[in-house]
């Protein structure tokens, strides 16, 4: 019910920049521009269903997984003021930074515009071991399932681009012990060596482009084929950000679930110990 | 015959830094340390093979598919000087960035140290339609067959991070009509809107982390657990990005002939046509 | 609603021989006794469901694709009285065993026992060519497809186990020409050699077993591990037979909907035309 | 080299009657007529070099899996003499039968005809609680394996067809008691309930036609769509059966791994022991 199909007859005769009204029609010959459809965020609902019955496993399992919004419109939060608990409604974990992107983002939604941003995720307490060794690296199936999310353009493990611009000496992170274990001392590769968890935490970090339905005059054509100047009305948010956010979180969970049973028959003596055999 | 297994024997005593080591050891509680194992470049040989009959494939569709090394150890090639026909061992489309590059390298080389980059990877003349709309988008399989290659921390579509800081009005691409046709002005998305080509370039990039194997003095723990301080010997190349393009290009290949395979059931009067019926 | 939870309460104590009850505790630890878990025939309607459109796309293909009881409880159709048209609640293609099925039924119903019996499915006017050449035959995804339905025990493509007994020179379908086309004389493979349709019409069979839910007297353990004497209660059907004839149809079309689309990259000029290209 | 493509060269110009020759044709447009392609017995060594490694899995934990012809030309093993010792060129764990198979075949291979026949595959000490519920049941994944061997026509598990013609009082499996563990009297299931091991004896049978190469006179067409006798060439074998015995036990061997693997994660208590926490 909460769809107002009404808000979107107008769309229905035009291609909006930035969306998939355009690539619908070219692949099915069809599209439900009500916002109901396959390319609509509420999609993501049962993404977010299935993410939190992922999440009680990893909970069993002590593995602490959380994703927040690390930075909104070029604003970005401060680790020295990270704060878990910030509560406001741009999911950012740094009250002060969140003040500066409410201001902007309400100045950008003044002029009819939209704002993007940067998800990081973290998992902690992860068993190193986990993700396969060739195609289905724990960094490969994190990045399909954070690319599958619409208005996702980028992702990066640890230092990922960053890492593309520094040296060796600098990007690998030295072993250590620490309490009788292996560990690292840095965390570059963002908890993974070879596609394999390494014990360290994983950090990973999820491009979010501006929301593209913006009420400001843009430039297209319509189901016609002619051009036309159109202004999008509707409900339409400045930001996307702050709720992809749980989307995230709720991707992250599944992979991380589904490469958790992976593992398991990675030993042979693991098997047979599991089978009491 | 290569694989000069005598260069690994003081590695299998410990854990490289950088490496997938000590992911392997965690997991399986076994490592091939002489350099064959599934965490060897060596592994991308069946990817590159499997890429040359796909690329095969996308020549009889008339797509022109190519990569090629955007930027190493931070020197990034200058789009004014774009040579595709540019031959240097670094795969750089620019022959004065490949100088500055070979310099760069031999001098990091020289310190024992190694260099990242960035691959770029171009898809002209495809046709839009391809990707599926929700988990099998376009941007989601190429991301994960990218992060399936070793030393590859991060993927980006078109504008990818920078997107996210930028605002609806600057990133929408806006629609045209050209030569009868719907095109885009501009390519901010890289080529895809909703996960599903869009009929523009595919445009992406892949970073790619500096070699870890180094021969400057590291920090690591052996695999009897003491701490130490190594520098690996053997032929350690102080850049994999060059070799790299060749991988990234067939793993896009691979991607790109199974999406148009799978596109080809999207309508109903397309798949009675192709049946005669 | 229709589920009726009460008539369950006392089967929650005791594993119903024939019945899924104790695997499921032996796999889950719990199980789900009031008929509508995962081992219930309630499951199939989503099959039955998602075989509808798959039926929808055979139609536009002029494929016809039917499946009818040929046997049940021993008595089978007599194919010289074949009528697809026969309407009785059997689903038997022949009115007159179909009442000595009524008769039969009834007495088994009369001593609180059940039957089980056979089912034949037909596609015709498939295409030559489908099929996977490999692992996954036609027959293969057929056999899986059908032995996925709860209480089938048995697969046969066109002659099956007959053709286990009979000889190459009985068993080989001559090739003819026909109206200019390549056709077979006889049909005892069931329209598929090598895994791949032959043109010929698609025959395969299914066994049902009886139902084991029955009112008789039967002996069996509780879940306290103490034996002991039932008698099920409840709506129990003598057999499953003529329903199961819906969800064999559906799991056929779902199967030949597939392959269908996977055949359609068979050739590389297939995909060319395709494309336009 | 063992292909001798030589023998072959007459076949290119025919369809042998039986054979995926024309199957091929229509698919692919092409055939590889020379012995080594898709639809050529030789593809299954990769089955069985992969099934010695599943097997050695199965070892492990104590699951002993064998298959051996049940039933050659109509003559079928008697199982008061079942010796599994019993060595003799047809797989048949009864001299007796292989005798009279031996003299049954040799009069069939001098009218250049062939035979089929019946293998049946048994795992013992198999733990209950291994195959998935729905679509992924042990039968189902058994039947695709089954049927994606060349040649197989068939297949059924426990009584599979003869349970078809049975009732609910015979064909259920009494729960008994024994040695404190739940037990079943007989076996008439094959060991598993709602596609879900039992614990008892998993058996299955598989129908594999007789071999369709035969050098006696037969009707077909060549490529040239002119309808001619044919009397096949070359190195063929009067019946596959006794080779097919070891293709059967190594995709049993594939399955049976691949479902107790999957099975690790059917209680969430198991993971947590599996993983410590």
């Amino acid at each position: 019910k909460n769809q107002r199909s009404a808000d979107y007859s107008e769309i229905s005769q035009y291609y909006r920049p930035g969306h998939a009204d355009y690539t619908f029609d070219a692949k099915y010959g069809f599209r439900d521009y009500r916002g109901g459809g396959r390319s609509s965020a509420r999609e993501t609902i049962g993404r977010v269903a299935a993410g939190a019955v992922a999440e009680k496993i990893l909970d069993c399992l002590g593995i602490r997984l959380y994703a927040y919004a690390k930075e909104i419109g070029g604003i970005s939060i401060d680790y020295s003021r990270f704060d878990r608990n910030a509560c406001n409604p741009f999911n950012m974990p740094d009250a002060q930074a969140a003040a500066q992107v409410e201001a902007y983002a309400a100045a950008r939604l003044q002029e009819g515009d939209s704002v993007g941003g940067i998800i990081e995720c973290v998992a902690e307490n992860l068993v190193p071991g986990i993700g396969e060794p060739v195609f289905d690296k724990l960094d490969a199936d994190l990045a399909k399932a954070m690319l599958s999310i619409g208005a996702v353009k980028g992702f990066e493990m640890g230092d990922g681009f960053a890492a593309a611009r520094s040296t060796g000496l600098q990007n690998n992170d030295a072993f250590v012990m620490s309490g009788g274990r292996v560990a690292k001392k840095t965390n570059h590769s963002g908890g993974t060596l070879g596609g394999i968890s390494d014990g360290a935490d994983l950090v990973f970090r999820v491009a979010v482009k501006p929301t593209p339905s913006i009420s400001a005059q843009q430039q297209t054509v319509g189901r016609d084929g002619k051009e036309r100047t159109v202004s999008i009305k509707g409900r339409h948010d400045p930001m996307v950000v702050p709720r992809a956010v749980v989307v995230v979180e709720a991707m992250a969970a599944l992979v991380l679930a589904d490469q958790i049973f992976e593992n398991m028959t990675a030993k042979m003596d693991g098997i047979m110990q599991f089978y009491g055999r």
